[in-house]
């Protein structure tokens, strides 16, 4: 299953870093090969200054080894191996009209003193990060989403749905990071479902990804937008900040045990700003988008 | 002392604001008073774009009633009541030659059922971040605080300023925040010095501030720089972003307590970029920075 996996997200980060560097016309992905020294690497391919995405990275990573100190605790278990693999896409369009997207899907195996697998499991997930929000392309992110959780089972868009709106929160501000999508973990093998079958999930899910956010592209991306909306997006860019250095579990594991930063980092925007007290007009798009992301809508 | 140490604040307060906007000549501090439901409240002054300070925080806040649920379990206490106050300060210059600066001086007190005082300190410390290193301001800044403390005890200096190295270390970067400075806490009565004593220090150290930054503003505020120099500062406050919500006690303790959020994130700097794998030119000014910051300094 391991290989399998890893050969998977391989060919899946050719496939995104090909459409994308297709829509962006301008700028390509610099590559950067990594090892980590307890085991394994990464190939860590970041876009930016293109003329769609300002900033990008399509990351995929296999590492191995002992678990560390800090994931022992986590998952309650004594000195394991590991083995973890995944695909991590975070894009922050330069248009303040087109979403930024994050997308992510992993697969972890821990083995007894033997080598023999014990326990190991299926994560992962996407969601939407609009700026100004038109409401299609929420409803069509999260139609995709749904229709491919449905091939599958029928209650997986309902409960993957909620766990995105309650992950992506910022709960020191009061409001969700975004517009939500789909998140899973720990999607293990059980009477019902085969570790085979989860495989089957979560490449539906990476397969559609990019049917569920480069239609967006392709309608916003050459809309006019103002220096206004420009400072808005870069405003709303320091939640996007707050969220993964103060609650995303990912980031702040990969810091504290010796992940390559800069690979974990790209998901951090190019350019921040953080007014103090910053408030939108009342009534305009700023205040309603706000206003949207203090509750999940259900959007299909 | 609470009384007398919120008096202390209270002034400290109007006094640095004033210096600042003095020197700033061109923008003033606004002022929000806000109240804890919980008990007490605090006075917010922020300054934006000024014509040297691009942003700054001069706060103060007294709070008081149940020791919420999360500190309890910090200082490993039961359900008390606790009174703490402070004074914390941000500013973040527009010219990358002129160093930001934090500071923060507070008192905490606990209580038994009684209302008695079973526990009480002082904290707080300063220290100075710059963007190119003119080694003398460093010098400058670190004997103000060797003379303050050397008033107080020989200890003091040595002892407060390896606290502040060691505190303010991004681990995910290996490299401080800055050049140091001074760092303490729980600052007790004990049979060699009195709270009374304490509040002398703390109080030496928070009169000695102005002092210590403000020649340093005045000599570089009018340098000229490049936009690579603008590039550049706004690349390191990205690493004043990550210390501050990957790190730091204090904000995280504000963000998951339901602190007042603007005035805890007033100390996030205005304009921030992060740029992939960002390297700066071998044998440049800013790869010199990097290396200083890589081992703390004996400055004086």
């Amino acid at each position: 299953m391991k290989e399998k996996f890893y050969q998977y997200i391989q060919n899946l980060q050719d496939t995104i870093t090909s459409k994308i560097e297709e829509i962006d016309g301008v700028s390509k992905f610099r590559e950067d090969l990594w090892e980590r020294p307890e085991g394994g690497g990464g190939r860590t391919r970041v876009i930016e200054n293109g003329d769609v995405f300002e900033k990008g990275g399509v990351n995929i990573s296999g590492v191995h080894g002992a678990l560390p100190k800090a994931m022992q605790a986590y998952f309650k278990v004594g000195e394991v191996d590991f083995f973890a693999c995944g695909l991590s896409l975070v894009l922050h369009p330069k248009n303040p009209m087109v979403p930024t997207v994050h997308a992510n899907w992993r697969y972890f195996e821990m083995y007894d003193g033997d080598g023999n697998i014990v326990d190991s499991w299926f994560g992962g997930g996407q969601d939407l990060t609009p700026y100004y929000l038109f409401d299609e392309d929420a409803k069509h992110f999260h139609q995709v989403c749904k229709s491919s959780c449905d091939k599958h089972s029928a209650d997986f868009y309902p409960l993957y749905k909620k766990k995105c709106d309650e992950y992506f929160y910022n709960a020191h501000r009061g409001e969700g990071r975004g517009v939500g999508g789909l998140f899973f973990d720990y999607c293990k093998a059980t009477d019902d479902r085969s570790m085979e079958e989860w495989y089957d999930f979560v490449t539906e899910i990476g397969n559609s990804f990019l049917e569920a956010y480069i239609p967006i592209v392709e309608q916003r991306k050459d809309l006019a937008y103002t220096e206004m909306q420009k400072d808005w997006q870069e405003i709303r860019r320091g939640r996007y900040v707050e969220f993964n250095l103060v609650h995303d579990k990912g980031t702040l594991f990969g810091l504290k045990t010796n992940g390559r930063i800069e690979s974990i980092l790209m998901s951090l925007p190019p350019n921040v700003q953080w007014r103090y007290d910053h408030q939108p007009e009342p009534d305009s798009e700023e205040a309603r988008l706000l206003e949207i992301f203090k509750k999940p809508v259900d959007w299909v």
